[in-house]
């Protein structure tokens, strides 16, 4: 079990919903947003949040390891353990990401209202370990099933001038007004929101170093 | 359906957690807490969490008829829309409301994890018509299934040490720390938050007067 007084954690996001649940979870960390062009290789859902998980939580620790000369530190025991996230939504295979512009959020919006479709959030923890230089990766993704009660016209329309929808996947943020909307989920809540807190508090606590 | 730009939304309720959610929604609203003393005549917790929503909107009702002279008022068309609510968690037909103290809390707590239990919240919105003094009911409830990680005893002590469990039905909040323990939830989130977010709008839409 890694021991988490020694480590210092760093969430590889930018994203404020992200950070609000890992303080929200009581982890103390740092943020340090991962600069890579991202490349999509895979189809299915699950294995590219996944992989973009993986490239953002990599390019961090390249971007640390870099940036510090590991031979001139005493680190003692000091780990570092570095968290990538990435969430899209799922409709009848298609991938939804942020949405452009305001169009292209009320076609997202439009497609997913009065229906179930699918959430899924990818993480990878990555330890670091100072002394020994060793890395050890964790990949995983959790899926949420989201269902929406129809929405007319006017309703899409007043959600999408709000704002909310612009840099979230799928175009809507379930933590906002928009919960009105949201019939029922199967899953995480929060996997929704932008980060799978259970799974990732279960995945740290047994994380075999 | 009804005028909301005329309609004064009362919410009956002083659970800094509906408010939040009342606001989250968009509603501009009122809070007036009923002072009843509750009486559950009922043992399902769908119907008891029905009755006690009833009471508390009645009783909120009848404090601002009792308050004011209908006589001298001219109120335009005026509506009052008071919303009632009651949330519990229910195991194995066993209701739990909020913790007495830690032993209690520690207890509840060690009941439900790892495993399933049920949170019903129950709603009663009431329209009070102030030109034709004419009342109209609507009740409803929500069922949400819980499912929670395992929990060691010093994960439960650890929690009930935050002080996060003692105003909550079952000794839990599920948009605080206790997050992590959360595996999936299969209904509304904001259901067990305290307040059915989405089915009360859609009933609000839907009310006829």
């Amino acid at each position: 079990m890694i021991n988490l007084e020694k480590t210092k954690i760093i969430l590889a996001s930018q994203s404020p919903r992200r950070s609000e649940l890992m303080k929200q979870a009581g982890y103390e960390f740092e943020i340090i947003a991962s600069t890579i062009e991202e490349k999509i290789t895979q189809t299915k859902p699950n294995l590219v949040v996944e992989e973009l998980s993986l490239q953002k939580a990599d390019n961090v620790l390249n971007m640390i390891l870099k940036s510090i000369d590991l031979s001139l530190m005493a680190f003692d025991d000091l780990s570092l353990m570095i968290i990538g996230a990435d969430t899209v939504v799922s409709k009848n295979g298609n991938i939804m990401v942020k949405p452009k512009d305001r169009e292209n959020a009320y076609e997202m919006i439009h497609s997913i209202q009065g229906q179930t479709h699918q959430v899924y959030t990818g993480v990878t923890i990555i330890i670091y370990d100072f002394n020994t230089r060793e890395k050890s990766y964790k990949t995983f993704s959790e899926c949420t099933n989201v269902t929406l009660y129809p929405m007319t016209h006017s309703e899409i329309t007043h959600y999408i001038s709000t704002s909310d929808c612009y840099d979230k996947a799928g175009g809507y943020g379930i933590q906002g007004e928009f919960a009105v909307y949201v019939k029922e989920i199967n899953g995480d809540y929060n996997n929704v929101v932008g980060l799978p807190l259970a799974r990732l508090y279960q995945e740290i606590k047994n994380f075999k170093e």
